[in-house]
């Protein structure tokens, strides 16, 4: 099945420059897709970045300046269905959870992210287009219903988690086993435990430069 | 199966302290032991409350106010295994993945919940023994290994959500579809869309007084 990723690498990841530099973002987000085209490829898919510049993957890229959910949709049309959107910040993601997406044999399939996004979608009915922003989910359930689609859920800890704000790092530290997770090792971060939630802290001495 | 619920009636909720009052915790908290309640029952399974303090559910309830882990351990070693422990603050479970979560064949299965703890486990061998704290999934699966028992993780974002902070709130006004959904609601929560992640926003006139 064609996966389209979507992808920035001009200015990624805005709401981490508390704790990395423009530079750092960049090299950061790239990992990142990079662990996601690697889950894609060894569940036997076949990824598409679909980025608003040029980005140095071994992955076939779409390069499309339009807001996000105009490209995706020109991508879908494109696609032979069914196709699948999978973000390009969710470095926890591994072959057996793309494939559960993927075999989901409903017409429309989402699973959803913190913060009411759609992390990854499945679309198999041309009758569906996407409307990305801020709570997608919501507005994605509605739109395939009123198409009069059946809709399936995914249920995942590892599609739900992308990596937007400071407090997400502690996730892929955790749980990451990739180049997302190699990357913030090598750049000085490592977890901090307390009472509560685990914790990311940053050494002021990384052990690479960006 | 026997499904161990840890449950403090007496000041649950601390870090909710910003938005709710000392008597709101305490109810909001009994609404999602609750939902948690209905989800084990509905999926077949038998749950037993284990609680600092006296608790008003119509399920068995256990009390034992040593440390989490000393009671939790005790309670295990009660049980006929194999047996399960659920945290009470996991409002979006679903029977559903409840029966995901049991019906693991593996002699320890492990549920992560965001910020590294373990939210949910599975225990099918004696030589297993909890150990709660901030960053427990990492002990967990050690424990496990070094006891030489076989591994599963359940990849689930309805048992990755514990409600700890107020951001976790959006979540469960978003996916959630029971009592303490219904709460967060008549108490005045709602959702606030943004570019970003959702938030949430309390107005200043909730519908009902605690």
């Amino acid at each position: 099945m064609r996966v389209v990723v979507p992808f920035d690498p001009v200015n990624p990841k805005t709401r981490l420059s508390g704790v990395m530099s423009s530079g750092e973002r960049q090299s950061f987000a790239l990992a990142m897709l990079r662990d996601v085209l690697v889950a894609i490829e060894n569940a036997g898919h076949a990824p598409t970045v679909l980025a608003t510049g040029s980005v140095d993957v071994s992955a076939d890229v779409v390069t499309d300046d339009r807001p996000l959910s105009d490209a995706v949709n020109a991508a879908l049309a494109d696609a032979d269905l069914p196709a699948a959107v999978l973000m390009a910040d969710l470095p926890l993601v591994t072959p057996a959870v793309v494939q559960r997406l993927c075999s989901r044999p409903d017409e429309v399939v989402l699973a959803p992210g913190l913060g009411g996004g759609t992390n990854a979608l499945v679309v198999r009915d041309p009758r569906f287009t996407v409307d990305y922003h801020g709570g997608s989910y919501s507005d994605h359930v509605e739109i395939a219903l009123e198409a009069g689609l059946s809709l399936g859920r995914v249920d995942s800890y590892r599609l739900a988690v992308d990596v937007d704000e400071p407090d997400d790092l502690v996730e892929v530290l955790l749980h990451g086993d990739g180049k997302a997770e190699e990357w913030l090792r090598r750049a000085g971060f490592s977890i901090e435990r307390g009472e509560g939630r685990t914790r990311v802290v940053r050494s002021k001495t990384p052990a690479i430069e960006f």
